[in-house]
C-alpha cells in the first residue's frame, strides 16, 4: 500500500485499455441494459439502500479489474484502519473518526490512551438534556420567553451537512422551532434572518472548531451587538459547538453551553457529531437525531463488513473513478427525485470536491492529473425542465438518480392520468435514466438522441431519519473510498489556504482606508485597486456607456420590521 | 450567415492555433494580470454593469480573432433581427420577442400584422390592476379573507427565473404576502407547502403556456381537490398565466383571471412576461416589477446599441465560447458574493444549458462536437468553504464572480478585524479571483497552487429591482450570443422530448396496475420492471444483506397541521 500510486498501478494501464475497448467497440448501453439479467447482476442492496449500476458503461471484465484495483490500493484495509483510530489523515497527523460519532458500540476506542466513546456519549447526553430543556420551556431567553427560532452560525462543514439533513426531515420538525442558517459574512444573509426572527425567542448556535473562522466570528460579533442593542443578554441566547479550550469554550457566562467537537472529525464529515447534533436535536427532537445516527451506523456496518463485490459505497466509488479517469467524463450530477433531498447535492459537492479535488497523493507525490470531479445537481423532475436538454443532447456526463419508494406525506391525492404524484415522479425517474441509456434514432438530427449516457439509480425505502443517515454515511464512505483509489488524503484541504491569506492582505488595506479616509490604495496591485476604489465610492467605474443611475432603496433592520417577520 | 458553420469558419482554425499557443507558451495569468493597464484594458461598463475579463486567458490578439468570429457569424445582425420580430426560432417557425416584454417603446412591433406592443401593455395593465386589488384587500378568497400566501405552480421556465428574482428582491417584499413555488410533481413539494399555508388566504398562480405540462396539471388537479376538500371554491383562489385559448383560459368561473403569455417567448426567457409579472407584482408590488423591467430594458438597449468591442453580453459570450471550445474547460461556475443572488445559478443553468446544450446547428447539421457547457454555482464565501479546494488544486474551470457595491440592508454593524461584513465579503471575492490567477509556488506539493485559472468579475452598483433586471437581461443576451456563435438555435429544446415519451409509457403500465392489482408487469422491459415491483410493494429488492427495517412515521396533511404552519 505504502508504495501504491494510482496512475502507476498495475490496474491503471489495464483499465485504460478497457476504456479504449469500450469507446471503440460497438458497446452501447442500448443493447446491454436490455439483457434479461443485467439489472439483477449489476445491482446490490446493503445498509438499507438499493444501488443499481446496470446503466453504467461497465461489464463484468471491467468490474473485475476495478475490484483488482481496489485490492491493489488496499482500500478495505485502509477503511478498517480509519475506523480503528489510526492516524489516516497523514498530512495533519490525525485520526478520522466520524464513524465513531454514530457508533453505539460499547467496545472502547482508544485515542492517545483515552476511550473516546465516552467523550461522544457525554456530548450526546449533554445534547439530549439541553434540547429537552429547550423544548419543555425550562430554558428560556433573557426575557423569559421560550425559544421559537434557532439559527446555526457556521460555514462549510459547520453548515452544509446539517442543512441537508434539516431540509430532508423538515416534514417531521414538530418542535415549533424554526431553523435558519447564517453561514456567509454577507450582511444580506444576516439581514434576511434578522428580519425573520424574534430576537427575544432566538437561540444562536455558533459552530466553529477553532472558534477563529473569520465569517463565523464576524457574525458572532454582529449577533452580540444586535442582541445587546435590543436589551437582550447575548450570553443567554447563545450556545457554541467548538473544540475543548477554544475561545468559544470559556464558560463564565459567555454562552449558555459549549458542546465539544473533536480534532479527529473534519468539518465535512461532522454532521453526526455535535455539529449536526445540537441544531438537529433542537429542530427535530433528540430522538429523531439518534434515529438518524442509527441509520448512518447501519450503513457503516454494511461498509465495514460487506466484501468488495457487495459493498455499496465501494462499488459506487469504483464506478465514479471509472467514469472520471477512464471514461473521462468531466462532471457528475446527483438528481434526487424527492424534494426533501434538495440540499443533498450542495452537501456532497463540499464533501467530495473538498476531499478529492487534489493534485497530490498521500505520500506527497504529484498525481499525473488532478483527482476528483465536479458534482452538481437539482431535484427531478425540476432538473428535466432545466438542464436535461444538455444531458441528453450535449456533452455527456454521468448521473446518480435517487428515488424513494414511500413518501413522507400521506394524503388522499387522487390520480392524474391514472397515477399518483409519487408514481408520476417514478415514471419520470425511470424514463430519464432509460432514455439516457438507450437514446433514439431519428432522421431529423435535432430529434436524434445518442443514448449511451450512463447513470446509476439509488433507492431508499422511505425518508425517515434512519434513511437520511444511511444516505449521509453512503456518500461519506463513497468519497473516502474514491480518495483511497486516487491515493489522496480526503481529510485535508490545503487548497483553501491561499485565498484566506490573500483575503487577509486585502482586508488590511480596507481597514487602513476605514481608519484613514485619505489613504488612496497606492500600494495595492493594479489588478485589485480599481475594485477597492469602486467599493469605497459605491460607484461603478465608468468604462463605457453609463453608470446605473440607481436610486437605492434601503431596508432598515428596525425592531418593528423584525416583529413583522 | 446562412452558410456559417462554427467549426468550419475561418475564425475557428485560427482560434485553435491561439489556444495551442497559449497552452504551450509561458503565458501565465500571474504575469499578465499584474500589467499596469490590464484591468482597464480588459474591462467594460454598460447598461449599469461592470464586466472585467482581465483575469481570463486572453490577450489582444485572441480578442481580435474572437471579434472577427462574431463578425463572421454575423451575431449583431442576428440579434437585431430577433429584436425586430423576425422568426429566428427557425425549427419552430417562431419569433423570439422576450425583449419586447420589457420595452417601453411606443414604436409599433408588428407580428403577423398585429402590433404586439399593445398586447404586452394590455397584460401589464391587467397585472397592475389585479395586484393592486390583491394588496388593498378588495379581492379576497372564497371566505372573504385577504390573500397572505401566493403559490406559483409551474416548472422549468415558469419557475426558475421568477424564483431567482423573488429571492434577489426578498428584502423589499413588503406586501405581507409570502411566495412559494410548487414546481415538482412530488407529494413532498405539495405537502411542505400545504403544511405552511392557510388555504383560505392562499392564491394559486398556475403557469403553463399550453396548460398541458404534466407536472403543473397534476398539481392543479391536486390543488382543486385540496381546496374543495376544505370547503373552499378553487376558482376564487386561482389565476392562470397561459396562452390565449388554452385549456387554462376558459373563463366561466374556472379561475379569477387569466393572464396571457405568447408563443413568441419561450419559457426560459419569460421572466419579464406575465410569467414573472403576476407573481412578482403580487410579492413585491407592481411598481417594483416595472422597475425590474426597466433595468432589463436598459441592458437590452446597451446590447442593441454598443459596438462589439464595448458590448458586455457579447464579450462575455466570446470569452465563454473561448473557454469552452478552445481552452476546453468542461464547466463554468457562477459565484455571486451576495446571498440574494443564491438562485441565479439554477436560473442560468436552465437558461444556458437548455438553450445551448445542442448537437445540431440552426440549419440542422450535426456540430463536430456538442455546443454548450455545464454551469453550476453557489454564493461566495460559502463556495470557498465548499468546493473551492477543487477550483484551486483540482482540474481547472472558469468562474464568473459577481459583486455588489452597496448592499440592500443598512445597519450599524460595527467592524470585525477593522472591516464591515460587506468589505470582508469583497476582500474574499477579490482574493479568490487573484489567487486563482496567480497561484503560489511552494516546496510542499500539497501547498503548491498552479494558478493560471481564469475568472471574470461582474459588478453591480446595488441590488435594486433595476439591477436584477440588468443581470437577467445580461445573461439572456450572453446565452443568445453564445448560440449565434455556436450556430445553434437557442429557442428550441427537442432534447427533452424522449424522456417525456418514455415517461408516458411507464405511466401507462402504472395506471394499468392501479386499475388491476393482479397485473404483474409482464410486458415491461427487464431494466425497469424491478423498479415497478419495488414501487408497488413499497419494499427494496433484497439484493444483498438487508432491507431497511424502517418503521415509517407518516405526516398527515390535516387541517390542524396546516393551521399551525
Amino acid at each position: 500500500m505504502a508504495d501504491y500510486r494510482f496512475d502507476q498501478s498495475k490496474g491503471y494501464g489495464k483499465l485504460v485499455d478497457q476504456a479504449k475497448r469500450i469507446n471503440e467497440s460497438a458497446f452501447h448501453l442500448r443493447s446491454l441494459v436490455m439483457e434479461k439479467n443485467r439489472c439483477t447482476d449489476f445491482s446490490i442492496s446493503g445498509g438499507g439502500i438499493f444501488f443499481d449500476y446496470s446503466r453504467q458503461r461497465v461489464d463484468r471484465a471491467i468490474m473485475d479489474l476495478l475490484f483488482d484495483l481496489a485490492h491493489e490500493a488496499d482500500v478495505i484495509t485502509q477503511f478498517s484502519r480509519m475506523n480503528a483510530g489510526e492516524k489516516v489523515n497523514v498530512s495533519e497527523n490525525r485520526e478520522a473518526l466520524h464513524m465513531a460519532a454514530r457508533s453505539f458500540s460499547t467496545v472502547p476506542l482508544m485515542v492517545d490512551g483515552r476511550d473516546v466513546r465516552k467523550d461522544f456519549r457525554g456530548v450526546l447526553d449533554q445534547i439530549q438534556t439541553f434540547s429537552t430543556r429547550v423544548h419543555d420551556g425550562t430554558l428560556t431567553g433573557s426575557t423569559g420567553k421560550p425559544f421559537t427560532h434557532a439559527v446555526v452560525v457556521g460555514i462549510g462543514g459547520s453548515y452544509l451537512g446539517t442543512e441537508f439533513v434539516a431540509k430532508a426531515l423538515e416534514a417531521f420538525a414538530d418542535q415549533s422551532i424554526s431553523l435558519d442558517f447564517l453561514a456567509n459574512v454577507d450582511i444580506h444573509n444576516f439581514g434576511a434572518i434578522g428580519s425573520r426572527i424574534d430576537p427575544e425567542k432566538t437561540l444562536w448556535i455558533i459552530i466553529s472548531k477553532s472558534y477563529t473562522t473569520v465569517e463565523t466570528m464576524a457574525n458572532e460579533d454582529l449577533i452580540r451587538r444586535f442582541m445587546a442593542d435590543r436589551g437582550l443578554d447575548p450570553a443567554r441566547h447563545m450556545v457554541t459547538v467548538t473544540s475543548k479550550g477554544s475561545p468559544g469554550d470559556q464558560g463564565g457566562g459567555r454562552e449558555l453551553a459549549a458542546f465539544h467537537m473533536f480534532d479527529f472529525i473534519g468539518g465535512r464529515y461532522s454532521v453526526t457529531s455535535a455539529v449536526g447534533g445540537v441544531p438537529l436535536s433542537i429542530y427535530l427532537g433528540y430522538d429523531r437525531f439518534e434515529r438518524f445516527l442509527k441509520g448512518a451506523e447501519a450503513m457503516d456496518q454494511h461498509t465495514l463488513s460487506a466484501p468488495p463485490e457487495k459493498n455499496l459505497p465501494l462499488i459506487a466509488a469504483l464506478v465514479s473513478v471509472w467514469n472520471t479517469r477512464f471514461m473521462r467524463y468531466p462532471q457528475s450530477a446527483i438528481i434526487p427525485y424527492a424534494s426533501p433531498l434538495c440540499k443533498l447535492a450542495p452537501h456532497v459537492q463540499q464533501l467530495n470536491m473538498e476531499s478529492n479535488g487534489k493534485s497530490v497523493d498521500m505520500a506527497g507525490n504529484f498525481l499525473s492529473e488532478p483527482a476528483g470531479t465536479v458534482i452538481f445537481g437539482e431535484p427531478g423532475t425540476n432538473a428535466q425542465h432545466s438542464f436535461f436538454q444538455l444531458a441528453h443532447q450535449g456533452k455527456p456526463f454521468p448521473i446518480e438518480f435517487i428515488g424513494v419508494l414511500n413518501p413522507q406525506y400521506q394524503m388522499d391525492e387522487g390520480r392524474f392520468k391514472g397515477v399518483t404524484h409519487q408514481q408520476e415522479l417514478w415514471a419520470n425517474l425511470l424514463a430519464q435514466s432509460t432514455a439516457l441509456a438507450t437514446g433514439k434514432n431519428d432522421e431529423n438530427p435535432a430529434k436524434w438522441f445518442s443514448g449511451n449516457r450512463p447513470s446509476s439509480i439509488l433507492v431508499l425505502e422511505s425518508l425517515e431519519p434512519e434513511d437520511v443517515g444511511r444516505l449521509l454515511a453512503f456518500y461519506e464512505a463513497k468519497t473516502i473510498y474514491e480518495a483511497f483509489l486516487w491515493g489522496n488524503n480526503p481529510f485535508d484541504q490545503f487548497g483553501v489556504e491561499l485565498g484566506k491569506v490573500t483575503a487577509g492582505s486585502l482586508r488590511k488595506v480596507m481597514a487602513q482606508k476605514n481608519e484613514n479616509p485619505g489613504y488612496a490604495f497606492d500600494d495595492v496591485d493594479p489588478l485589485n485597486r480599481p475594485y477597492l476604489e469602486m467599493l469605497f465610492s459605491g460607484k461603478l467605474a465608468e468604462q463605457g456607456d453609463a453608470g446605473s443611475g440607481n436610486t437605492p432603496e434601503k431596508v432598515q433592520l428596525t425592531r418593528e420590521k423584525e416583529r413583522r417577520g
